[in-house]
């Protein structure tokens, strides 16, 4: 019942991608320990399979090559254990997370962190990495460090949901977390692992969440080594 | 079996609070048609029964003073009626939809269409309003009213996530809305009545999503008159 995981990794090893730690969590929540493959950006396409993203689950004869899929097919292929997913709500809520971590949080953390990133890349990878998103922010990696300060008084405001959830309850789940809460875990573990600057103040709740969330699964999130 | 609805209204009776509108739309979902009661903001303690906000819903010997308790109490009451929170994941969803809403979009549309309440409010409400609310904005409702583009592209931005939910789905519900639509809607059906601002383009597929809530219900969003 081996099933291998394909994540990406910094230069000293360090798995830091949000979308690979979505996997991850969502893995051990289901008491799976997944054979881990370190990939590079440059290495993605020699996973095969048609992958040119990562996460990749290889998981007996399926592959599947997109984090949310993940999910979907470890609830499918281990209905006994507990659900990331529960009920069609958690599948609805689920996606407008998704939605709201990516328009909402991803782009000031990126913003904040692009340039650690790349210090911390490969440097087989650096090439691309900089091209590509130097591209996409129309500006050079440094120059958005340069305007950190911005980026993160706009992150910290987008967060403001979650305090409102979490002045009621544990997790996004309630009293246990359920996938949503992994999708905004990898989000902050993206900044707390590559980054170089502290997102969030220690009296924040959202901080002391992403502090519960790290003690998750025998603190599997908070093995990982922080930048900061 | 008739109910009774009491609702916030302007001075020409046009219902306009976000809250009211999350109870008349979670009402028609269920098909229960409440007998409405207009009220002003100086005439909320009148309606007794502890009321000091609005919408307030007497259904038998029932008291139900907050619009999610309502549609919990409209989901328990007619259980074989369509859900408006037929999961548990559901009633996660709309909090943190609700969390999202009353942060993300209320306060800036507040900031867009705070001047437009006041002149649309009976003369007795608006020295409470405009005393209320200065204080809480700190600053005058006209020089609110003055920096409008900023909130106006504040609030398209933070309406991002629904563009990429409704890029797969009709509705936050899925194929059908559900009460985390009613929440969003409420917040917009707020400008549409009262504001003198068209808050969104129309190829925006939040505007398109609007526009069929409009049109739910035998068009009961539709038939209150719009601002603009």
């Amino acid at each position: 019942m081996t099933c291998t995981l394909f994540e990406l990794r910094a230069a000293d090893g360090r798995a830091f991608s949000p979308f690979c730690w979505r996997a991850r969590m969502a893995l051990a929540h289901k008491g799976v320990e997944p054979a881990l493959r370190a990939v590079r950006f440059c290495d993605i396409a020699d996973i095969g399979h048609g992958a040119t993203t990562v996460p990749v689950l290889l998981d007996e004869d399926a592959v599947v090559r997109d984090s949310w899929d993940i999910a979907i097919h470890l609830d499918q292929r281990w209905p006994d254990r507990p659900p990331l997913l529960p009920t069609e709500g958690d599948r609805r809520m689920a996606q407008f997370v998704h939605q709201w971590t990516v328009t909402q949080l991803h782009l000031p953390i990126f913003k904040i962190i692009a340039a650690d990133i790349w210090d911390a890349l490969d440097a087989q990878d650096q090439p691309y990495f900089r091209a590509s998103r130097e591209k996409r922010l129309n500006a050079t990696l440094e120059s958005v460090r340069n305007v950190q300060a911005g980026n993160l008084a706009q992150l910290r405001a987008n967060l403001a949901p979650l305090r409102g959830v979490f002045s009621t309850q544990a997790f996004l789940g309630g009293a246990q977390p359920l996938y949503a809460d992994y999708i905004v875990f990898g989000a902050l573990q993206w900044a707390r692992v590559v980054g170089q600057v502290k997102l969030l103040e220690s009296e924040d709740a959202v901080g002391q969440w992403f502090e519960r969330c790290l003690d998750l699964h025998e603190g599997l999130g908070r093995r990982e080594p922080a930048g900061v």
